[in-house]
């Protein structure tokens, strides 16, 4: 199933994608099935926390449409307001680096996944503006797999891993790398001697934060839907490509990240518990194109668009960009 | 007021402190002030997304239960289970190297606050343990002033931005120092020139990634309670105390942080939009106490617990620490 939140005649609901053009109400396909005192999710979230029996009860719902077209409103994709599938997800985990073309480029790196967070407040669905502002310097598209968890899990290993999934979803994880170039530290950091805890030693550290530059407001385009986790036959296999303004800029495959879906979510969850909705997010899929344009070209401070990214098997997203012409506040006191 | 998130006889609620040992579920107390038709708050988050109105009633409330105090029940603060004051945070801004006592470590640094997110599902409450495994490496806390928004804001000046805050609480932002050291990349960069955008350059950056060493489970402690901002006279000069089984490890006062409260959220929401309910950590408070000892002295996997902070008039949060001897599982497929 494509599994969507949408707003649709102002009014908020998850509805499931029937043909390539409509789409139908969950909740009215719920009670079309099963009766009006059947207890209908309110939104993705609750639907996810209900586990694999909440998916099947809408898939016989959907089903149950398609036998008796009648029974519910088939509702225009082209009509509706496109929220992200997940509209809160409890955390969202970006892998950093896990494209096996950035390799070449690493003068030392860890042995095994690396993740920030970017916060929920920054999502935006499908069709919705990215909006950029002056102030933040540059900032570039990053076409990513989203996996979106279906049950908690906590020191799962790679093998046991994809039966948590509920699904996946495309994922624009728009970086300002301009911020990212700001928010650096080069200091002395202090560590216990492991001899002799009582006396400390100074050790020079470089750490970057990536609160702004991964977390701005618009900087995670999610959507346009989930796709649940059976019509993907293999996640570590999918095409993607992202254009902006009409041209190519990545043309990639999910086979070239270092980590599989599996492995990233394994790791994880070995120091973090993943809740149903919470969102990984697998990395930038971004070889150049044929045309020789990677995303860095893909400065949106320079670069008119929309950008799009499409994957395999779970859509297209598309999303126009606006520049404000803005000052940052005043944010010092006195 | 002092509003607590607790577990008591087996159901969750809020409360309210009504004097050193008991607090009031607040359900019953609005219940018994403005009768059973009165709507109550179902979470903190629910109370905080009312604004000052919410709170307002609440306390109108408890000075009726104060006024009439057969009216409601005493729960002794000894036997509720504590949770973070807010549940499940939208988000948690954590400020990075904040305090004045860091200023002579740092070789190389913006001139403007820097911060990470830590998830949600890291917090643990009062009293709750925290989960050290031994793979994790070294691991410290770090005492901190949490700021708790209470109305929605986006491009608010310092010079207003207090009018947005719901209260404060106590945080212990609990790192994984050893973590750190290994979540590092030096990588060549690559930009787009300025002049012209077609060619790119490539740049040698520093980047580091918080997700693990600041997202672990357990890694966050928040509490015991929020306290209203009308009880906190000025939240830029208050002392700070860290105790890790029973020595004193950090004594200093919120008024060395380099950026003051209201600055920080202006700088913050400049770039994201804060939520009612979302956390911005403030900074570590680790100047040295008189006997010399530091944070960086407090590794958890050598030093015994319990860990307490302290700030003035915010209470004082304490947490046992378990090491649990455990290897990491098998996270590589085949």
């Amino acid at each position: 199933m494509k599994l969507a939140s949408i707003s649709y005649r102002g009014s908020d609901s998850i509805a499931v994608a029937v043909d390539d053009d409509h789409l139908v109400n969950v909740k009215e396909a719920m009670v079309a099935c099963f009766g009006a005192d059947i207890e209908t999710p309110a939104d993705m979230t609750a639907l996810l926390a209900q586990g694999d029996n909440g998916l099947a009860r809408v898939e016989k719902a959907i089903k149950f449409i398609h036998e008796n077209p009648s029974k519910a409103t088939l509702i225009p994709q082209s009509e509706v307001a496109w929220h992200p599938p997940v509209r809160k997800p409890g955390k969202i985990c970006g892998i950093a680096m896990n494209n096996s073309a950035s390799n070449e480029r690493k003068i030392s790196a860890p042995d095994h996944p690396a993740f920030f967070l970017k916060p929920a407040s920054c999502l935006i669905g499908h069709k919705e503006t990215i909006a950029i502002r002056k102030y933040y310097g540059s900032v570039h598209p990053e076409p990513e797999l989203a996996v979106i968890i279906g049950k908690t899990m906590r020191d799962v290993s790679a093998a046991e891993a994809s039966g948590y999934i509920a699904g996946y979803s495309v994922m624009n994880d728009i970086t300002g790398n301009g911020m990212r170039a700001e928010d650096l530290f080069q200091y002395w950091a202090i560590y216990a001697n492991e001899d002799n805890p009582d006396e400390t030693r100074r050790v020079e550290q470089h750490l970057s934060y990536a609160g702004r530059y991964k977390g701005s407001d618009t900087f995670g385009v999610l959507g346009p839907w989930l796709v649940t986790r059976d019509e993907v036959r293999d996640p570590d296999d999918l095409a993607v490509q992202c254009h902006v303004g009409g041209e190519i800029i990545a043309e990639d495959n999910t086979r070239y990240y270092n980590y599989k879906v599996a492995e990233l979510l394994s790791f994880i969850n070995q120091f973090h518990t993943l809740h149903p909705g919470d969102v990984v997010s697998c990395g930038t899929a971004f070889k150049p194109s044929a045309n020789r344009k990677s995303i860095h070209h893909a400065n949106f401070q320079h670069v008119a668009g929309p950008v799009s990214v499409t994957i395999e098997g779970l859509g297209t997203q598309e999303n126009p960009i606006v520049i404000e012409d803005k000052e940052i506040g005043a944010w010092r006191l006195g």
